[in-house]
């Protein structure tokens, strides 16, 4: 016996099972409690294409589900898409009540909780709400806004420097740091970095095991924001391990600088299917997405260094006096290695 | 009945209650248990020129003492300074056992182990030494370096910022950790500050009640680093608060930069009695401190905000590549209102 609290605590850690492969769909946990309150059945939707997690938990719970009780973090789809609706499902197998946690904001897809009620199954919603939300926030905010949710990452010294006065930056973070930033890019549909990061560094911008270098079997897609076409024929992000994207200005419309328009950007990655990028520099991209109010959460490793000089993470944001300051909250501050770890999400504007 | 080991807990968190009155001595806190084990006496060092944490406790304990176990934190001393030395009263309390956390690093005040073992007294050292040492790190590494502990302050945003653009930074860090700071220097001696700070800010330096503006009672030596003498007259820092001293380079020697000498000028405040020093800043002279290897902690306030503009917490430190950056460890990490607050120690140079 469960309570239908405790059935939703549990689907939301399932639904999180499926971050960074369920793209464009939301991460959805689901746990069926037959007529005793029993779990009958639990599934959560693991990549776009596959069942929904709704799905999954029927053909578990099979007979068991009739009379039963279906806790879902997000409001069982309406629609027909790659796979049937839910809703009819969960209608056909006799469900009795129906439990969701946050309410589907897609006009293609919502309207699950009315069909539910119009077969005369008894419907609640807003049971954890806040912790579905949290789990499911990318996908939330990028169908919301219609554009992918943008997660700043960057590493530093104490002082706030991202690279020493000559340049180097080879490592200002501790080996866990390094791997953890691997398990965030496994979380993501999109790396993003700046033509100057890819001149500079060279990086590969792939999810790998540090230890062995073996690649995940899912990989970002690579996006070089590359307004000009400089990035070598040779860079490792052009190699075969992962998709890339060089985004030119040409390609992607240019802003009013001649450069390339940031959220004309993220518009065409959304319509690709990216609904969760991760933004990995250099400092004056990082600026031009602050600037174009195009972050939504930062991820800081800081490593407890000193420099007093080099560069800063971030520059070129367009904010002038203290009181215009971008504010934002800590959600997270973990120690990584010998390193700090913070994340902040920005504080919506006042409207 | 208390363990010795608990009992040098409680003694070490005794003397905790002496931070920022006992300087130029150290902060020490004795427990004293009956033959029995029981706790008969206990004290700590308040003041410099009161009396010694062991007297404290022996006056409170009396005859229970006889027989006893004394435990404290710091070897007791074998001196007559303001006050007779603490050995000899141990030996005429007739105390049987002797229990101590740290040997007495100074030429001076040591030998009391040695006097208390000549007297027939079973001595142990080193119990929960690592706990004592922390507690009285400044007095400690200030007696063997023969020149106080310098902790460095900042505030910053996220992205490594102390100031915008324009030069703003009230307020850069909430409420409480402006209350937290002024907790911090009601730990020290010393609160040093460059003249780029005095003349921007106009700050007062002083340990205050932030609601009301209640000055404490003890307040710490203003020390204001200003080598060509341009504090003005009505500067805050020079009002009648607390005692000030304005540091010309004619006054406290001079560096090949014809600046101040950092280094002279932190041996002549340990010859004023100054053992535990808050440096506040500005960049310049942080990095001046730094580069001297003068730092031995950092505090920062970190905001949940973002600039990308602004100055640096600290510059010119003379570090070029990132295998040169000064490594520390973070001690701790604590939330304080909306803010983040580190304290990191340097760690020590390999020889």
């Amino acid at each position: 016996m469960v309570t239908e609290d405790e059935a939703m605590r549990r689907a939301v850690a399932l639904a999180a099972r499926g971050l960074g492969t369920t793209s464009p769909n939301p991460v959805v946990g689901c746990i069926l409690l037959g007529p005793d309150g029993a779990v009958v059945g639990e599934g959560f939707h693991a990549y776009a294409g596959g069942p929904h997690a709704e799905i999954v938990a029927l053909a578990q719970a099979g007979e068991r589900a009739r009379g039963g009780t279906c806790v879902v973090t997000l409001e069982p789809c309406n629609h027909t898409g790659r796979t049937g609706p839910c809703a009819e499902a969960l209608v056909n197998a006799g469900v009795r009540r129906v439990v969701i946690a946050v309410d589907d904001p897609t006009p293609v897809a919502a309207g699950g909780a009315a069909t539910l009620r119009a077969a005369g199954i008894e419907v609640v919603t807003g049971v954890r709400r806040e912790a579905a939300e949290a789990g499911n926030i990318a996908w939330l905010t990028a169908v919301r806004r219609g554009r992918p949710y943008v997660t700043w990452k960057f590493a530093a010294t104490l002082d706030g420097r991202s690279a020493a006065a000559d340049g180097t930056s080879q490592w200002i973070s501790a080996a866990e740091s390094r791997a953890d930033v691997h398990v965030l890019r496994g979380t993501v549909d999109a790396i993003v970095a700046g033509v100057g990061t890819v001149l500079a560094d060279d990086p590969q911008l792939t999810v790998r095991d540090l230890r062995d270098g073996t690649l995940a079997i899912k990989q970002p897609l690579r996006v070089v924001v590359d307004s000009f076409g400089r990035t070598p024929e040779n860079a490792r992000v052009r190699d075969a391990a992962a998709p890339t994207w060089i985004v030119t200005a040409a390609a992607a419309g240019a802003g009013p600088d001649g450069r390339v328009d940031l959220t004309a950007l993220l518009i065409a990655l959304f319509a690709r299917g990216v609904r969760n990028v991760l933004l990995e520099g250099g400092p004056t991209l990082a600026g031009g997405f602050l600037a174009a109010g195009l972050i939504d959460r930062v991820v800081g490793y800081v490593a407890p260094k000193l420099l007093g000089d080099g560069r800063a993470a971030l520059v070129d944001a367009g904010i002038g006096t203290i009181a215009d300051a971008v504010e934002l909250d800590f959600t997270d501050i973990t120690r990584i290695g010998g390193d700090l770890r913070f994340t902040a999400t920005l504080r919506p504007k006042e409207k």
